[in-house]
């Protein structure tokens, strides 16, 4: 990937500060709202199916983020969800813990048979669980089974390549290695850092943080998301560096959205680490 | 306003400890809480219709917050609205996204027109609405239009007075420059930085404090809101002047909390930009 | 208390990573999250009737705390609470608030009374509430006058003693002076910092590291129960020791979950205060 493309990514977003709802969790919610100021966007939440249509009509893009549904939230994740649609919105989808109960695989199911979905974001295992080919979740964290390692990187970006032009959308499935898909081109990314897993949201944040990206650059999702990916992993690096002996999942936390916040178009340049396959 | 009185309000808080009940949104609870603790308060969260009346009734003050609000808060905002009148408590409305969805602005309206509010605090596009007289609002956030600068300052004064005067209650409008109006007085404050604007809460955090504010100060809840907005950009100066350069908008909330927890009447009285208009 | 099996019990939770079902109030739910991440357990949340059962079934343990209950989230726990007690799953009951409402009361009773509980944690005002000997609730705040203390410790051991025995659970009070006791064995802790209570969670996010320790150390879950809560309290020392003339509880949150983190058996070993009554 082009690297001055990547920093203009970066720079779109701060200066056309995207509005994104987010349908999401009420367990890393404040956590999404700070990353996505953090990055450049801003962030609006509401989930009563009542409200959602009026909110979603003056973002740009929409965040669908699956953890603590409930059948209310649901409603709403489509009510708002085809209001994105009839106006040409970026639509995100987190199916956080798809596979690990019924509810969520078929919520997870619904709204992408239902809804023109921009792009997926998950672990391996939510993202088999979408393409029907999961073996088992473990929570919301993925199936250590599942992980993307360097001797089933191949199959693994084939897999996410396949079900990106099934879907019709961009498949973004995050962990030690990234693997961004779209039905025509995959790249791997090897940033970030194991810390990340020691703090809830860090997946979670990602999704809205690439719906700000997305929004910002909507004639390159594809790259938007990469940049994201990119960009939020080198920030567990700068935050993990940062580390004190006396600190731990509480500074860490804190030192990731500084990172966030203080990223610049250059530090993405210099610091990506982006492969195509 | 006279310093000592200034200083006084504060030592009221922190040595009645007010509890407080907050109907508010799932985005910035928590940081509401940890404001109203850090401020000498102490909170309590309950919207359930069934649970709100027996809570309200051992609290001194009641926050009604309609971020992310859905059928069943709403509902419980009245039933805790309806108690906390009969008991003569403080009751501060927070209309966020006023004006951005119909169901906001109705709530906020039908609020307003049933229960005996004492405050309302809110950026210029929410209270707008709220009078009748908006434009559009931009999200949660306020529509540049809308901003309250020197210019605008005698206009944006008597419309927070008649406002005040037309509800009966106390009107905030915060954002660069706050006002705050009764029937019969405007001050305008001066404390504050843009970076406040960098995280998710700040103006929820800000109501939560007011009603404390207002429960430990009952004779002059009008000199109560203009401290505890002083107070509260005072502490985000105090934030930002600890900022390092690795430092962003994760460690600036921690600042935040931190400088309200260490807010004393000397730093009130000394720091406070208030002008009487 | 044998100091090695303490030790024991923390390497426990590391080396298990035990998850952990939490129905838990949207104040303090980040928190929890981090709590059980850092002390070595993983959370899941999820609180809708339709999810809880399969979300419980991959879990080794069940959270149900009450604060911000609602009528759905009641349901959630009743169902939850069935399907762990099935499974022969630990569960541990946050009252938070019994007493300060009659729903809440109620909840907490309804629970004890269908559910196999296994640990009860909570302050001395809800758990006298609970035992139906209760004066009046501060809020979720204990009632002074319901303080343990050293003049009282004796009259609330046997207290304690004899609800462990009536309800055949595992009853643990936490204030100044800790309490924990099961039908045949009652131990005082005595560690902790009063800055705790500048804080919002930290009783609720050790209702979740009890969980954690209760899975991990299925054989001793009296001493799991200890071990969890001198180690929340040292956790609480570490993180006060830590502080500067700058920090105030928005550092203090940040530091006690770093301290939870990077807790190790040998600190745990040299740093709690147990006694045995």
């Amino acid at each position: 990937m082009d690297s001055k493309v990547l920093g203009l990514t970066l720079d779109n977003v701060r200066s056309q500060v995207p509005l994104v709802h987010c349908i999401t969790n009420y367990v890393t919610v404040n956590d999404c709202a700070n990353a996505l100021l953090a990055c450049g966007g801003s962030p609006i939440m509401s989930d009563e199916p009542e409200d959602v249509a009026d909110i979603t009509s003056i973002c740009g893009g929409l965040v669908l983020n699956i953890g603590t549904l409930n059948k209310r939230s649901i409603e709403g994740m489509h009510v708002a969800g085809a209001r994105a649609g009839e106006l040409g919105h970026t639509i995100v989808l987190d199916p956080v813990g798809a596979g690990a109960s019924a509810l969520r695989t078929k919520t997870a199911a619904d709204l992408i048979d239902t809804l023109p979905i921009t792009v997926v974001r998950g672990n391996m295992s939510e993202v088999k669980t979408i393409a029907g080919t999961a073996a088992a979740t473990r929570g919301v964290d993925v199936n250590p089974d599942d992980a993307v390692t360097e001797d089933n990187l191949a199959a693994s970006a084939s897999f996410a390549r396949e079900l990106a032009s099934k879907l019709g959308c961009v498949v973004a499935i995050t962990g030690a290695i990234d693997i961004v898909a779209s039905a025509d081109r995959t790249v791997a990314i090897r940033n970030g850092v194991a810390t990340m897993g020691k703090i809830t949201g860090t997946g979670c944040m990602l999704t809205c943080v690439v719906a700000a990206y997305a929004v910002a650059n909507p004639d390159d999702v594809f790259g938007a998301t990469v940049a994201a990916i990119a960009g939020h992993g080198l920030a567990g690096e700068v935050a993990a560096a940062r580390m004190t002996p006396a600190d731990g999942n509480g500074s860490f936390r804190t030192y990731l959205l500084d990172a966030i916040c203080n990223m610049t178009a250059e530090q993405l340049m210099a610091g990506a680490k982006i492969e195509e396959l």
